[in-house]
């Protein structure tokens, strides 16, 4: 018999965004994995440290590259589909062992979560479950009070890194967007809104459900970085009664 | 001193996906409001009915008309423009009384939910806080195992009452996208994503996180009317490692 596998989305970062589901999951689970920066901890890990059993194992899983390659660079590529696989095979000797395994992710792990890259190297060959998670926009434009989307509207998320004519034509072409992958793309995610019309409804949000959120209109946010928990939101609903 | 309100997102359906916030919250409420239709119950109540406090008051919010107006004429506007005004009031009163005041909604109370509306006649006057949800779409492409969106994918949520050029320009641009309000829509966003070329990738949800769930590829579907709890996962990351 072999074991099982469980993703659980630990929510945006507020322990208490956790769902009962994924508490009571950690407490019945034989190991958990998490993703972690090398020489960060893993963020996943803190959100549910208080929920992990006493003495559980841990398997956390460094990435063995994170900004020091370009990321449209085969090396890039290479490196972590090496690294995914390795992590897999880890994670598979003690499905193979009979053992209930849990891969705690930030937000939701199906919604750009670096689970997926385990689920598709596990969940044919093992049974797999998914307990979702409140994902990082939702904890975003909550700690805002900022209603997103409504009725009819077309909502997308987008990313930074998106060219600057793609981002303001589609920018243009939707109601409601977040804009996430920032960094030192802000400046061009700024004019983006600004040439698409939509720089004036445009809110920056920091660190969304941690103590030291911050959040404020783009137009007043200094032209600066920004850091990686943080994204743009573009609400639709504007002929709200 | 005026009360508090706090809008809660219960999540998608099943009651374990509420999140240990909105457990706390609710049972440190002093009324607890939800929209309904009149004759059938509030499903944001049957989520949460575990942890209502006994004998808390309860608030039902019931829509004067649901589909007996089309949704465009001006006359269903004015109704539900009214209804929410009166809701508010409703709810105003009791924050006046210094009482705390929870709303709790189905999913996420800032996407796509019934709570928007009171929330923009309230929260300017009153302190507002909001418990983000798992939404329903998390819930679904979860209780599927389909991996939604990765890395630099653009992903969008559309409705099934868009025109069918517009649903097939939309689903062709985008990597990846969640249909919402199929209801009799149905043949048209099957034939929207068949000229998009992405009729072979969709699956079809029904009631995703409940005991009845329900899920194939939408190609498998026949061609009838989808339940109002339904929706259409088209998943991206079309280039996974």
């Amino acid at each position: 018999m072999s074991g099982r596998l469980i993703a659980i989305g630990v929510g945006p970062g507020d322990p208490e965004l956790m769902t009962l589901k994924a508490v009571r999951a950690l407490r019945a689970t034989d190991a958990v994995a998490y993703f972690a920066k090398a020489g960060n901890g893993s963020n996943a890990r803190r959100i549910a440290a208080a929920h992990l059993p006493p003495g559980i194992e841990e398997l956390p899983l460094y990435y063995p590259v994170t900004t020091e390659i370009p990321r449209h660079d085969a090396a890039y590529g290479s490196a972590l589909c090496a690294f995914f696989d390795k992590a897999a095979q880890t994670i598979a000797e003690r499905l193979d062992a009979g053992r209930t395994i849990a891969v705690i992710v930030e937000g939701d792990p199906l919604f750009y979560g670096s689970y997926m890259h385990l689920h598709v190297r596990l969940a044919g060959r093992y049974p797999a479950e998914i307990v979702p998670g409140v994902t990082g926009m939702s904890g975003c434009w909550s700690a805002a009070a900022v209603p997103i989307a409504q009725g009819d509207d077309i909502f997308a998320v987008l990313v930074g890194t998106l060219p600057e004519a793609e981002l303001e034509r589609r920018l243009a072409g939707v109601d409601a967007a977040v804009v996430m992958k920032l960094g030192r793309n802000l400046p061009k995610v700024r004019r983006a809104l600004d040439r698409a019309g939509r720089l004036d409804r445009a809110i920056y949000v920091e660190r969304g459900t941690m103590a030291e959120a911050r959040m404020l209109p783009l137009a007043k946010k200094p032209d600066d970085e920004a850091p990686y928990f943080s994204m743009v939101l573009v609400p639709g609903w504007e002929k709200k009664p």
